[in-house]
């Protein structure tokens, strides 16, 4: 089941609510990323104080180990994992196509080679639905051809063909009336293919629609214009998931554009890596500067790590490569994202998003580093900031 | 400030309450190590949920990294780690002697190398005191002498002295009234300079007794010997504290022979690599028989791990190497240990200590492999298993 209620509208901004069977999701919401069934260093408990309503995992990790199988045996992935909110798994098809495992490519559907041992996998839209009904998350996604930033229009072409045939063939194999399946819009950057991608699916009747296909490594300014071309055209009454997309200034500035739902494993690697959100940007925990800082690293923020610690502290853990740090900065950093995301929503109730949005993007200071590192860290690993 | 009430006594086995400034420890205790100002990977809330009523802290580590200057100038230890309950120091002297960095020795002190850096640091009876009283300690140790297994009787002799006149001075140099310093008996395999070492440091009547030197690569029943001759010849009004020693059979044998306190960084550094602990003995969480067992890794455990996950998702975790595994691994050990303790304590005062430990050794499987396990460990590391 998902129930969605759009409360209100400022602009082109939303507030509402994705009702699920493992409750409500009050959206603008952003998913931390618990690719392997845990999101990194944090437990449940940790997750819902930091203000999570919903988890992202990842279907492709979880497949290769410890396989749905043995989770659909234990019960379940919300009982495996101990979350009990709403839980949201991708098809596995963003690690196949963008982390280099890709063997082969055909209408059937893909065959890869595992990350972990090297063994080879066949997936199909319908194995990917499967896979997913077996882990038992609220929401699946389809499988989806998501090419890499650079490809060009004939392949872009193409790839959104098969991703409208998957489409179909996906919405065919739901056997689960208790998990709803969401399309992917694709399209690469051109406005022509996006359009007929979100033209086609919006027919297809999903329960809700994602933009998928960016945060690949391209320019920022190519992910915003996607955004701002595909957001209008997907049916007002469904939500609208931007996937991959999660650090704090894209967070506010696709809401903007009308945009429901956000995952990014950003905000938690970079806090891994030392690097801390404040209302003034990013600050690097192991900076010298910080040595001796008695105060929490963001003044009046309410997490658990700043109402607790000192900077000084979390210094001398990053520097000593204690594990507390891993906890005590994800904690910080998803408290952040997640705080500005309700923030966000408060603004849209009361009619006054953009003044909000202003005075948040003016506060922070969005470095050319982070740019380039959020797209490294997009282009990087096998669990990237998409998906 | 120090009082100590001896509650109980079943045989050799001892029942009291240490009380401190930062509150009372119900004895026999066991002391978590928090090398670097942190029980590596449980916050403070975790640690107090585990049962635990004392920290060890490391002055060696402390000292070079973040500096007790630092510590001291924002509030002390306790401030810094966020633990309002009581702290143990130790004066360094062990990471010094045993783990390869001794540059020089004299009667006036130690000249010793940084492993981080490798800068030189000369450390003297009196700067131990002082760092310690910076870092704010309820209860910190003096410098002693501590050769390795090994070592000719004429070396362990003059050891002895040195560590007698050691403590002289440390006694000299103290300046807290809020801090008490215990004395470390020395004396290596040899009765007699046990005997010798306990009978000079009772004259100084200090506040509280460690038998130190133990747990440095010797076979395990020498261990035993020199707590069984040691004990006993320790003042009975004042605590016994047994240095390095925790596996869970140690801890029960040692109590058994009249000791109060421990500290050890086995039962955490194990739960780290994989080793969890049972009724039955330890088991590898690796391990394939694992992989799908839906209940927690000890039946009846009452640990935050075993109430909220399936061994089947520790086992995953563990696999992963994620994170949240290192937190839940440690959780459950120090349970374990601390639990036995407080079941220890509930023994000695119903008088039926032998009877229990009687049934607690015959349960619990002390592998070959565990002995071997622990001897490399208390070798291998800067963080020691013994301190």
């Amino acid at each position: 089941m998902l129930r969605f209620t759009v409360q209100a509208t400022d602009a082109r901004a939303r507030a509402g609510v994705m009702e699920t069977a493992h409750g409500p999701i009050p959206t603008p919401a952003f998913m931390p990323v618990g690719t392997q069934a845990t999101v990194k260093a944090l437990s449940p408990e940790d997750l819902r104080a930091t203000g999570a309503t919903i988890v992202l995992s990842n279907t492709y990790h979880l497949y290769l180990r410890p396989g749905v199988d043995l989770i659909q045996r234990l019960g379940g992935l919300h009982r495996f994992m101990s979350w009990d909110g709403p839980i949201l798994t991708d098809s596995g098809g963003f690690q196949v196509f963008s982390l280099g495992h890709l063997r082969q490519l055909s209408d059937d559907g893909v065959l890869f080679r595992s990350h972990i041992d090297g063994s080879e996998h066949r997936l199909t839209p319908e194995l990917a639905v499967r896979c997913q009904e077996q882990l038992g998350s609220d929401i699946a996604m389809v499988l989806d051809h998501c090419p890499a930033y650079g490809e060009s229009e004939e392949e872009m072409r193409a790839a959104v063909e098969r991703t409208h045939r998957w489409a179909e063939r996906s919405l065919q194999a739901r056997q689960r009336s208790d998990q709803v399946l969401f399309g992917i819009v694709q399209g690469g950057w051109s406005a022509e293919l996006r359009r007929q991608s979100a033209s086609f699916l919006a027919s297809l009747d999903f329960p809700g629609y994602a933009i998928g296909g960016v945060s690949v490594g391209e320019p920022k300014r190519m992910m915003y214009q996607v955004v701002d071309e595909t957001a209008p055209r997907l049916p007002p009454d469904k939500p609208r998931y931007l996937m991959g997309v999660g650090s704090p200034e894209d967070l506010v500035r696709c809401i903007a554009m009308g945009i429901d739902l956000f995952d990014c494993a950003l905000p938690t690697r970079v806090a891994r890596n030392g690097s801390l959100f404040t209302r003034h940007g990013r600050v690097g925990v192991g900076n010298a500067r910080f040595r001796d800082l008695d105060g929490p690293i963001e003044e009046g923020c309410d997490c658990y790590t700043c109402r607790s610690f000192s900077t000084a502290y979390l210094h001398h853990l990053f520097k000593a490569r204690e594990l507390l740090y891993y906890r005590l900065g994800t904690i910080h950093n998803l408290r952040f994202v997640l705080r500005l995301m309700e923030q966000a929503r408060e603004a849209v109730l009361a009619g006054g998003f953009d003044a909000f949005a202003d005075s948040f993007l003016d506060g922070y200071r969005s470095t050319n580093e982070e740019t380039r590192l959020a797209q490294r860290l997009s282009r990087g690993s096998i669990s990237g900031t998409r998906r």
